[in-house]
């Protein structure tokens, strides 16, 4: 599997809603996570970590809908863009829009860097 | 001018068709800009040989619209999503997907990449 064939199958789990799904099945163990913000989240390495991460923001946002477009490639590296209506815990509702910036080695997810939208 | 600020300088600029103005303005010497595809475009270094890219691309792909989204921020890194509608020479008009991602040192752009999509 190439890394557009990849990318294809990720973005495909993305866009139904099944993140945990796709990072279980594409991200390499010591795949590195990268946020636009500091603090505790900033960067995270490992999978066991990086699902942690994941289920600390599934329990603190609710997401209404999602809408995902990509992939984008170039050589071993692909990106996606997600468009969300969502609320965060305690506060209002809102609409995000981000870029995730995916390198791929070996079929796998060695780093993904997370780039916000105003 | 820290790198939103240059970011978003560079944003208004690209969203009013400028983007030679862009590139003069914030490129730095050693750019270097990346395409996805190989040949003799894959690797560009140094802004003449990056301004030679843009005016070849320029004379041989006309433009009819084009839509800029972003910046979208991480750390020194920012990237922006281009829709284009355009007809490359002797081709049918097409609609054209991209994502550039740009890496920021010292306030100029170290480097540029673009991600294609589909």
């Amino acid at each position: 599997m190439n890394t557009q064939q990849m990318a294809e199958k990720f973005t495909e789990l993305c866009r139904a809603g099944q993140f945990e799904t796709a990072g279980k099945q594409f991200w390499a163990d010591d795949v590195v996570s990268l946020e636009p913000m500091t603090g505790e989240w900033a960067r995270t390495q490992g999978r066991k970590d990086v699902e942690a991460k994941g289920k600390w923001w599934a329990e603190n946002n609710q997401v209404h809908s999602i809408k995902v477009e990509g992939p984008f490639l170039h050589g071993d590296q692909f990106a996606l863009r997600f468009e969300m209506e969502m609320t965060p815990k305690g506060k209002s509702r809102t609409r995000a829009t981000e870029i995730g910036l995916y390198e791929v080695k070996n079929g796998r997810i060695v780093e993904e860097r997370f780039l916000s939208g105003a």
